[in-house]
């Protein structure tokens, strides 16, 4: 393992991370301040606690979901982390220069804390279809590259199209993984046997993947409803995102049961199928109005996720060469889409007693979730293109880890 | 492991959590709205942090409680996972409906389904008992039949025996061990030599039992105030709780020190101690006046779980056949009956002035608990009766994972 | 394992544990009563959140900090909540009667007891130096004498050094490790092959040590506002935390790799690195004006810890003895004295204006910083005598569980 260690990464990374890190502390000493106006303590709860949530799922939820895989589990975790701080500095600056569109000096507070993190959330999200296949050096451009992407499309989406910010945040799973699987498909093909090696670990889940995965599924009625500003959308949004994961717990196991020739429960469907329910009512989860569609919309994205890691990952693994690990787009992205439509159809019957003014809006939401798909696409292909250049000479391996410290773990060890 | 795996579970088991899932959503669909009225941001965020702490212990404390039997760590958390989610809907859908006893619509809000996720803990109490000595075909039946005892015994708690909605709650330790012990005991007993190799595996907790233990502990006191309404009531019964903990954390370490003949510590008689301190303080902790009684009672449970383990659980196998492989009975069962008795006594107490009906009512609670009891072993005994039968074709084991997600996770392999 | 196993915990420590327990209920009973007046259920829910995360640092957190030795991770673990314990219920006692000053009842709310949490996570702190080199009767003297000495130093400054109790609690970090230290330098050293095989486990951290750096990460906002009354100043320390340790995750990445000759990033390093920026900012984190400053403490934490770790604790190891295992110096010690140091100069420029009364003040700041260091000396000096003595008969092993539940876990067997 150190003979394949990179040098791009060993003399470029901690350069450029300094460089960058410094960059960060310029620019805050210039352009940022804490705000003047205090409010009052019993608000500051609130919104730390939102926040707090946003964090755990983003540390502890994310760090851990994508431990399964043997060789990547302490790069998951610091990388997740490393890559969490990185992004959350980068989403503060940018929401703030390009919402002012001046170079004024702009004020942080804890809700744009909050919303940096969710938007640096994207990236955790797409990590988890390219970790393996890159290094530090290349996470750290993908990083720059799609919370970027995913800010201006933001924007975009808030000031041209007139999108809602809970509908414009809860983009952010679909717009990760299709980011996420374009920047995979540039990439060079690792050699088949390396591949199924590592596939072969892939298909077992540890319980740390599961802790991760909890959290995940505990804290996401938190996440749906973080910025939704009224009680009564806030309770609905918690209350829907509730019933799906619980709808889509059931169907779970009983779609993994299904799905195998003897019935026996897959731990990665579970992995997969539970969050999917999260993701599927996230845009719309405010606007449904009794818990038998959030329960549905649950079930369907059972069926859509474990279904598509079952029948589909493998076509299309074949023919478009895409090697989704831990099926991110069954997870994320299909039930992502589900979710954008759903949430579209519900806004026009919602609105459904002014006919002249609906096909109108109808096609712009319409609009605004194809323009988040095309510029997720745009811009991981952009990453992939130059994640792809020769001057990373990369074996694209990213599990770099003191041997030492690596090898002496008997936990990990074992099994080779 | 393979070829032990039974044909009724293969069969039956999707058509019928798939039919329970379609029966759930449509009775959703006709019996359930949200409410239309809108209550205060603030009284929501306060709702939904004591719910998310139940809902916290239920996933994560009790999913990792019952992973230390080293053939059941997987099953123990994927089905504990899915019979919260079952058992939550049919929770709701309970309580909604024996309340109003009509067939009109109900609203469902937040604190109806944190009410229903705390029934719903009953089931992962008792499946504490019978994990790994039924299948997953017989735990959904059970989990069928112990919500619906449970909710219609709080019903006629709350009706005609005139118990406080929080002490009825508080039943649930020993409401759930008593089930879960009697359903046991009518099961067919395993042969003795894989009984004794379960045993064996039993002895050695893992970290992730202690990761479920510690969040158990921590989130108790929230379980214990959930369902108070005065702030007074609520700060005394996290106090209460808090101090009952302290000292039962301190009693294990000193009581498993003492019973061991060498003075060793014995992780199980942790677990064991330190939740049994929790559950003691349930029902009365609203009515301590002062620490010291909390204290007080937590060493009692303390020196009882691990008393109770050591001595009389090998005396109650050898004459009862019961086998209780987490010690429910010594950490739910007893501490909850303690406690039961310990809050009918200070209830005496504090209405102690006006004598007349004091005794009337004393013999009133003392009769509540007494029903409790006897429905949870009737329950049971219907349950065990029915889990029995033999178109089960049981050949009790639960884990029949998919082996090869089974067998390639070393951690696991290893030991064999 | 067995045959080391030490007389005189085995006579000595149910006994003295069980008079410990009892003593403190008739305390608790002679003194110590709830508050009458009841409080707001706002408030009372307030207390509790912050409360419940230094609670959940304190357990989860610091309990699975240090696991990552292979022979201490139960004892880790339970003694850790056993100290916690023990030192929760002297600190209530201590703080009562302390600033009492008399020996009237005492009224105990929750605020009471989350400050006992948190002086008793002192103990936890030096836990993390001296574990695996002392036994648990003597752990239990360390906590006795080091809850109270942090006692009486957080008394003595508050009334006659005029610190605020914020930066009083904050001092914590750096009493702790200068008395662990101390302790650790008055003990036998133990016999250097047993040392060498106790490093070289030391050196493979497991995935359970950084999810107790997670909670840590996590919570530590909440930990560095828990004590600050105002809500501007909790904002402030709040985002002053994130965003210190936000940019000492990237500074331990980047000094991990290139503390290596190899650029390979060590757990160690990151375990330590991450800490240290939210110690840093734990006394001024409410006087830092904008997010800048907070990102160079963090980046400055950064460095020393890994920097300290790799180059100053090999030759401290050589020169004065000093065996820190999970360099709890460079953690918490001098990133402790940073913040204090930063924390009397931000005080200084603060109130800048008033030349006269400056320097006086700034004298007795520096004074105050000095004290807790001698008082941590001092009273680490005492301890290490006291455990030094013969009469403990030590081995210095603190490992002695039941061999059966220790050996039969497959996980921690192998390796040997």
């Amino acid at each position: 393992m150190g003979s394949k260690y990179q040098k791009s990464v060993r003399v470029w990374f901690p350069p450029l991370a300094l460089t960058l890190e410094v960059i960060f502390i310029v620019v805050f000493f210039f352009f940022t301040s804490y705000p003047a106006a205090v409010g009052e303590k019993k608000t500051l709860l609130r919104t730390y606690r939102a926040f707090q949530d946003v964090f755990l799922m983003a540390t502890l939820g994310f760090g851990f979901l994508n431990t399964s895989l043997r060789r990547h589990c302490w790069s998951s975790i610091a990388f997740n982390l490393f890559l969490l701080a990185l992004g959350v500095q980068l989403a503060v600056l940018l929401d703030g220069l390009l919402i002012q569109l001046s170079l004024r000096k702009m004020t942080i507070d804890m809700l744009s804390i909050q919303k940096a993190t969710m938007s640096a959330t994207s990236v955790l999200i797409s990590a988890g279809v390219v970790l393996g296949k890159v290094n530090l050096l290349q996470l750290v451009f993908m990083t720059l590259i799609e919370v970027t992407a995913f800010s201006a499309t933001r924007l975009v989406g808030m000031n041209y199209l007139s999108m809602e910010e809970h509908v414009s945040m809860m983009y952010i799973h679909m717009f990760a993984a299709y980011f996420g699987l374009t920047v995979v498909c540039c990439l060079q093909k690792p050699l088949p046997s390396a591949s199924e090696d590592k596939d072969q670990t892939a298909m077992s889940p540890s319980l740390f993947t599961m802790l991760g995965t909890l959290f995940l599924w505990m804290l996401w009625p938190s996440f749906n409803s973080a910025l939704l500003e009224e009680a009564d959308e806030k309770k609905k949004a918690v209350l829907n995102t509730y019933y799906a994961l619980a709808v889509s717990m059931v169907t779970a196991i009983l779609m993994s049961s299904l799905a195998h020739p003897q019935g026996k429960i897959n731990m990665t469907h579970i992995h997969n199928a539970v969050l999917a329910g999260g993701v599927v009512v996230g845009a719309p989860s405010h606007l449904i109005h009794s818990p038998w569609l959030a329960m549905v919309l649950g079930f369907v994205a059972g069926v859509i996720s474990i279904g598509g890691v079952k029948y589909v990952q493998a076509c299309l693994q074949r023919t478009v060469q895409l090697h989704d690990t831990y099926g991110v787009h069954y997870t994320f992205g299909l039930p992502g889409l589900l979710g954008g439509i759903v949430n579209i159809v519900l806004m026009e019957l919602h609105e459904g007693t002014t006919k002249s003014t609906l096909d109108y809006q109808g096609l712009i939401n319409l609009g605004a979730l194809g323009f988040t798909i095309i510029m997720a696409v745009i811009s991981g292909l952009l990453t992939g293109l130059l994640l792809n250049l020769n001057i990373w000479k990369s074996t694209h391996k990213s599990h770099y880890f003191d041997d030492q410290s690596f090898w002496k773990f008997p936990h990990l060890a074992v099994g080779y």
